[in-house]
């Protein structure tokens, strides 16, 4: 037997997975700070939904993983979240609107495996769902903005409009059936370059030089995009953001989105690290009726995770001290359980091992102190507080340990 | 297109899932003050592996979930996570023992979906390889005890030692190949009876009448299951630890356990809610040799989550204070800029609606506050503040809604 991983997947041992569950702790704080509540659903989905009209499309339709129960029922792994919020919505008619949600779950897709494109990701999605407003456009933004200053990256939010797209693909002259196509072309302009995109148009049979001069020129006039993105750009104001750009060449890939889409990249890295836009028209095509005005954005764990990875120190334990006792065992272990009851993430050696094997393991481990108990230190109610990064040594009683501990800047953080 | 669900799976809209993350960041909590770190492994596990040898056996085989990627290799939907564990650890002899793990993922069984057993559902799951110590046993049921008595739930720790059973079933005179499954019958003594119990012995050919006896006589001596039984009493005397009883007929389903199991029954519910136990032999098998000594418990999300949501308010959303602006929303959203950089989750009224259609919103999702602003208010810096539940106003300037909010029970649980 070979013991190996589902090619494509990979596990998150401790030293990767402390730092992903940090960010995901952090993205759902600021989401609840924004009213928004979470929602789970299924890795499995029926086949007939994730293929419906108003998902996500045929380009993503063949990377899904398609599998049947035993009941021999079509069933496939969701690849987004998007689509069973569209789901949700249309079979819980009664849930009020609008509908603030968030949704940080697994996704599935069969697809090439390049550099950090894995078979199963992490999406982390927030979505509103029954309202109008450029108000909930301008919120997505203003989430986006608040979580990249609270991780210390700087990023530039680029925004644009979908009806601004198709207004001047209008008036360069481009034909109706070559619109969503042209528009994707163009979408590649900072990726590929103005020769790249110029030749694709050509390749497509488009005049892209006719279009490169509109979007440069921005001469579009009494455009019901344009009056959105006004509107956007003044509840920015008072959402406090700044660090966006207006950009009339971002499209997004996907079909689906009907007025704002933005895109969130990152400078130090080549890749966005959240994306998302208006779709009024996915959610009443699940509902056969009507239309429910939505937005969202999603943040792309993957991305977010290996920038942050060279910024942090990376430790392979959660732990925050682990007690070594010389030769008094139960003495520690209720040590240990005050500093617990207190809060403090605590271990102990549980194999009577040395004291220079046991300060080894803490330090391969990243743990920042360790705490040596033994008979003197009983007596005097006093113990050995070693900061392994300074090697500095503090004697404190268990109270002292855990304010020491508490203020300590590399653990709570 | 029929709008559903795939069968044996659901949603967890935010009234439920609320609460399931509440239980889930209470166990991530009580597990990693511990010193337990956490693990992430994929849904999706090579066939091969799912289907070794030494792990979950036919019977969990059964009702595995099985695909093909695109390059038509088998895979199959992990449906535990002790399997996974141990090829992590078979993967990575990197890793510095005692390893000590949690993991709190989704398990997938094509299984008859009787009350409550859904084909998709949560394990919340904390091991430790590498210890031979009953003390890592000790800890276990240690953690078990916190957790419930954390969440304000009675339980009784059932224990028993696989030897004991084995040695109980050679005093019989049990035939070696009939002792496994006379343990299984033996297992069900609560669920059935003494008379359910017997009956299936007669039908299996074991002389029931003398396995019982044994049991309930405790006659057995000199055992080295009793020993380990002895030594981990000691140490649950050291971790404090009382709400547990030696019980000689639990025996745990599975095959692999090869010392202490352990079952959390919950008074308020005919089922276990955690159980685990010692499985020294599992690991080992998946290097292909040598014995790595492992012993962990599994906490079911689902039956904590169903006995706990009849305890506790249901709120459809996260949001602690609502605010109802009269006619002025941008002086409103710099209130509600200034309580979320405060920590206090807070949303706002988006669509211009009446106060009383907002305070029927407010009510309906269970949002325990609502902050009305109007002009008046501005001018005198001081905001109302109504406690929805008892309809008592306050007069508050934004820092004492944020005193407030901090002190109150409704929300800081």
């Amino acid at each position: 037997m070979k013991i190996l991983n589902a090619k494509g997947t990979k596990d998150f041992l401790p030293e990767e997975k402390i730092l992903r569950q940090k960010i995901v702790d952090q993205l759902r704080e600021i989401f609840e700070l924004y009213g928004y509540s979470p929602l789970e659903t299924p890795c499995l989905e029926r086949m007939d939904v994730l293929s419906a009209k108003y998902a996500g499309g045929a380009e993503i339709l063949k990377e899904g993983f398609q599998l049947r129960d035993q009941g021999d029922r079509r069933l496939g792994l969701k690849y987004d979240l998007t689509v069973p919020f569209c789901r949700v919505i249309a079979m819980n008619p009664q849930l009020r609107m609008p509908f603030k949600r968030y949704q940080i779950e697994k996704v599935f897709r069969d697809g090439p495996i390049k550099l950090g494109r894995m078979r199963e990701f992490w999406q982390c999605d927030v979505d509103v769902a029954g309202c109008k407003s450029m108000l909930v456009d301008a919120e997505m933004v203003a989430i986006a903005s608040d979580f990249f200053k609270k991780v210390g990256l700087k990023v530039v939010i680029r925004i644009n409009n979908r009806k601004v797209l198709d207004a001047m693909m209008e008036e360069a002259g481009v034909e109706e059936g070559k619109r969503d196509s042209a528009i994707l072309t163009l979408d590649k302009l900072e990726k590929i370059g103005e020769e790249g995109v110029k030749k694709e148009f050509e390749e497509k049979g488009i005049d892209g030089e006719k279009v490169l001069d509109i979007v440069k020129q921005k001469s579009l006039k009494n455009n019901e995009g344009l009056d959105e993105l006004n509107e956007l750009e003044d509840f920015l104001k008072l959402f406090g953001v700044s660090d966006y750009k207006i950009d009339f060449t971002l499209a997004r890939g996907l079909a689906y989105y009907t007025g704002t889409v933005f895109e969130v990249q990152c400078k130090e890295l080549d890749s966005s690290v959240a994306g998302g836009g208006r779709y009024d028209k996915m959610i009443g095509g699940f509902l056969g009726k009507g239309e429910v005005p939505a937005v969202g954005i999603s943040f792309g764990l993957e991305p977010i995770y290996e920038i942050l990875k060279r910024k942090e120190k990376v430790r392979k334990s959660v732990t925050e001290v682990y007690v070594i006792p010389i030769k008094c065992f139960n003495e520690s272990l209720k040590i240990v359980k005050e500093l617990r009851v207190a809060g403090v993430k605590c271990d102990i050696d549980l194999k009577g091992k040395s004291i220079s094997k046991n300060l080894d393991y803490v330090n391969k481990m990243g743990i920042p102190y360790a705490l040596v108990v033994g008979e003197n230190e009983l007596k005097a109610a006093k113990f050995s507080l070693k900061n392994m990064e300074t090697g500095i040594e503090d004697k404190l009683d268990v109270s002292g340990v855990v304010e020491k501990l508490k203020s300590c800047d590399c653990i709570h953080h």
